[in-house]
């Protein structure tokens, strides 16, 4: 069984690993489609972000679809050849923030491809998987590669829950890659009345029309594209963050009305913030980490058509081709979501 | 110019009123479309409801739309031949729950075709209607049809911003008349990823399918017909209570899950309900009347074809048939929403 | 070691039960002071209440404080001589209301003496007790008496949680037993300016007024007693419904301002509420069950002196008076707070 | 009639102002005392702060007391020879914002001393006083100088109402200047089961302990004095940033738990803050501004002996002595709060 690991910045590999077998509660998962997210860029690019940093090969990869098997002793409702959309969020159950209903911030998690403890988390590319039943959701009726995009679509439905009431309300959202494409699916979903979509390219904000923004600003092109949301101390009531790039908040900043909820999903360390003009407007700067129940709630809302990410997947590449997916899921002027295919 | 009012039970009349002419701040409108509505009804039928009794004849009718015939001085943004939506609701603006956010609850409120002050606060069908431009919403691209449903459309959404989070959520309707019918339009551009509803007759359920629930329980011919959803202490998030029924009510605790929020939007008097259950459950009963910043709301979401009650139209009738509109209006078994056309 | 066993209502007996010893995790305990409950009463005078029925004799009480005897394998933080306030709460921290932070609706909940499952949960009243650490709080600093507050105090605590804000805002309680006056010292604990609290009896209010209640009205004499808030709609933003009584709830709706939250603690069966009233204020009527966090923050606010019910602990008996104490807390007229002493 | 008037940086003036009479709805007030506040000082050191800059000569003050000397016709419930607090914030009462219960977001905000608008909004430092009825409060049984505390107060007030649920919870203040010290009074009055204090400087955390703070850490002579906190992801689950220093929140997001919420009180200009860390813990950051509702709670609060701020009031100075009352305040080795004493 082969399986894509980082061992340093742009030293990416196809090696062989061990197969698994499934122990009681487990399932032994052939892989269908693994999508590449921004942190397996960092590993590739940059060995790490911040202070994560490689200290050993890890297996890359936790946006994985596959088919069932060989379910393990005692799995119940998973039966060989289900397609399931697998979760790469194994919290412990027992810390005190699994208990308080907050599992992903569990003090033992163990999230797929995850440099952040040593021993790391190996992640999920790799042509076999051996996983908990309760991390695998049943997708009849998707395909792969939409199941796949069951991990990205739950961190945005989790954003937009962190955001409170989106019924009617007015949206911005600063960064148009897919995470931002599927905030704009979630937050339409949830009831935005308006959306708006900034970039600092052309190309996504292609992509978050195609998928309901109703405008979008090129803020490289048009440093002023907000102005007109700006009247009256600001038009938005809500704005999720997707950049992680300060310039990005702070532009936004005027456009959004007084007491105004900003979720935080962008990663970018440091941030210089006019926390003057914040403050003011009582702005409320939400962080927004990964997710917990809204997994299954992805499948199901995909399921039941609800939410249609498909136009974000551009491309698919065989695992023997997987460098050249991650090049291409870098490539913000061609690709939105780029997928491997491993079977 | 003629009016609908009703003088006692079932003594409905198309009687002349004088016309008016628009001050500073106001539009006169000829009104195109007015929705019947379960309070009309009640004053139709018996005269009233509750406490509210009628005391002096009254012109009925708050769902209204129609064209601008003439714009006051100082009137800005609404010109001749503009298709409105017109807000029943007429908070004071300077009472302390207008300052507070709460204009549904002011303490002068003027709500169209309400007989709760006396003199009583007259209606809004009448062939022709002033009312102030802050009351008028333009429907552009709507049909009035639709425009007059905005009312109590504007009713749910403002019933699903007080039931809290939706997204992803289990949702039960009970009672499917207009309200349930639109209550599960609401919860589902909300997010709501299983709807179900019940009602005691099978016709509204034919239209609560029509308008997206994705189960039906007629509770008159299975009682036990929630049964599916009471494993683990119940599975739904959220109830809109649309009936007024406390039987309803209570036989939908035990399929709500501990926590659950039950939106109150019936209006049925004293209800005998089951509360140690309710409390022990953790449940949270909240009422729900009319709307505030909802209007203009479901104006633009039906403008933006976000939400789409038009199946729920099912009859209209001329303004000289109107009492035909009220007995139709008042068979469940043929009608859901019935409009009277005024020109 | 003797227990205090109910048999059936009025078959109240001291028996023999075996002493046990602690396993890993676990911790035998020297029992000092038991509090009588209002559903210990239930039991003693009914067999039960609602559809909760006596089927098997039980040990009763839940609201205990001992000193550490024994610690067993593996406890740490707990010696010998410590005077720990014991949590009756025994959730099985694995289902999905346990994992979701709501553990007071586990599935699996063993919470001492209650008659809801059967075989029954075998309650406190017992000279000795083997418990697991996680329920034991050290309560240093306490009298044990005190200490045995602690979980009719986390009920309240937990309520006025429910109950959202209260810094600044009027409070309501309607029935002055120990409950409504441990409500009355966490809504003042959390900030309430103004505290009203109502019962149909005299007795109870002079310790209401003793805690902390700013007025108090007996509603028996004084049926009009809270018509000075009924202004505007109503004043108090907050009720705590401690009676179980519909009555009670009835008679504070108009003294309650549109958006008022009320949290139901009082178990009452089934209550004719005026729901109309009711929506249309869009009250929001809560459930309050139980605690979880709560218990120890119970205990860390006493040893702060931060909040302070001893002026409701009225009577102690010697476990041999056992039935006296019973028949004590039974009589309003005369106590609040009925205990029992163990040792 | 005399008035403290700020020229530019470090040119106070005591000049003669019109003395002016009261209108309908307005009371002509004889000033006792005055409470000089961080924004005052920052027009006596700099002549402003951030983008807000003096360009005309502009009577500083905005924490007031005094006596009513003749209320203007139609005023009710003022007499001459109440004890008043003044309320320094004027909205309009018309604006969307206004009407949405949020008037410190006033589009049209006059508030006293403010230099944001030209012509600027002038103060309330003078002899004399003629203000609208609804900005007083009969401060009936306090001193001048607690009631010119109310509007600090109710500014904290607001923070804890901001940061949501207090009781039993751990709070962390960074800035232990006279806001911050107030924010310990409101969130003990909230609740707060343990309340932690940090300064640069040793003597104001001498007042923050007699105000209430259990612990107290002088980050300037130990940076890891939060380490204690820091265990498990952080234990405190709300911080008051008082300080306006990027550096006092950097230094606490270690010891805050995820999901804790943090009131950004400090008004700091541009800020450089840890967002990676921020947003992995889902803090939840809010700005607060000013207050609303809070002012007359401030007076009540105090009233009723429930909050106490009066130990901060270290020094008072005669009108004649104001220069050195802006001195004594600036020293935050010598003062908390400067009061002057205009009678």
């Amino acid at each position: 069984m082969r399986a894509i690991v980082i061992h340093a910045a742009h030293d990416l590999r196809i090696e062989p690993v061990p197969v698994g077998r499934p122990g009681p509660g487990e399932v032994r998962i052939r892989l269908a489609v693994g999508g590449i997210c921004g942190s397996d860029l960092h590993y590739y690019h940059h060995g790490g972000f911040g202070a994560v940093r490689l200290r050993e090969p890890m297996i890359l990869g936790h946006e994985v679809a596959g088919y069932v098997v060989e379910p393990g002793p005692g799995v119940e409702g998973l039966r060989e050849g289900d397609l399931v959309a697998i979760s790469p969020s194994r919290p412990c159950g027992g810390c005190r923030f699994c208990l308080a209903g907050m599992p992903n911030h569990c003090l033992n998690m163990r999230f797929y491809g995850s440099a952040m403890p040593f021993p790391h988390i190996q992640g999920a590319f790799r042509e076999e998987l051996v996983a908990d039943a309760a991390q695998c959701v049943r997708a009849d009726g998707l395909t792969p590669a939409l199941a796949a995009m069951a991990e990205p679509l739950a961190v945005c439905l989790h954003a937009a829950r962190r955001a409170g009431e989106l019924l009617g309300r007015r949206v911005l959202v600063t960064g148009s890659g897919p995470i931002g494409c599927l905030a704009i699916l979630a937050a339409r979903r949830a009831g935005a009345v308006e959306i708006v979509a900034t970039d600092i390219a052309a190309a996504p904000l292609v992509h978050a029309r195609a998928v309901g923004a109703d405008h979008t600003v090129d803020m490289a092109t048009a440093p002023d594209g907000l102005a007109p949301w700006t009247a009256d101390k600001g038009m938005f009531d809500v704005l999720f963050e997707c950049s992680g790039a300060a310039a990005a908040l702070a532009a936004a900043v005027p456009a959004l009305r007084p007491g105004a909820v900003v979720v935080q999903l962008g990663l970018g360390g440091d941030m210089t913030l006019p926390m003057q003009a914040m403050t003011a407007k009582e702005l409320d700067l939400r962080g927004s980490l990964r997710f917990h129940e809204e997994f299954p709630i992805a499948v199901r809302l995909m399921q039941a058509g609800l939410i249609d990410p498909s136009p974000l997947v551009t491309h698919t590449v065989p695992l023997a081709q997987a460098e050249r997916g991650f090049e291409l899921a870098s490539n913000r002027a061609v690709a939105m979501k780029a997928q491997i295919r491993f079977a």
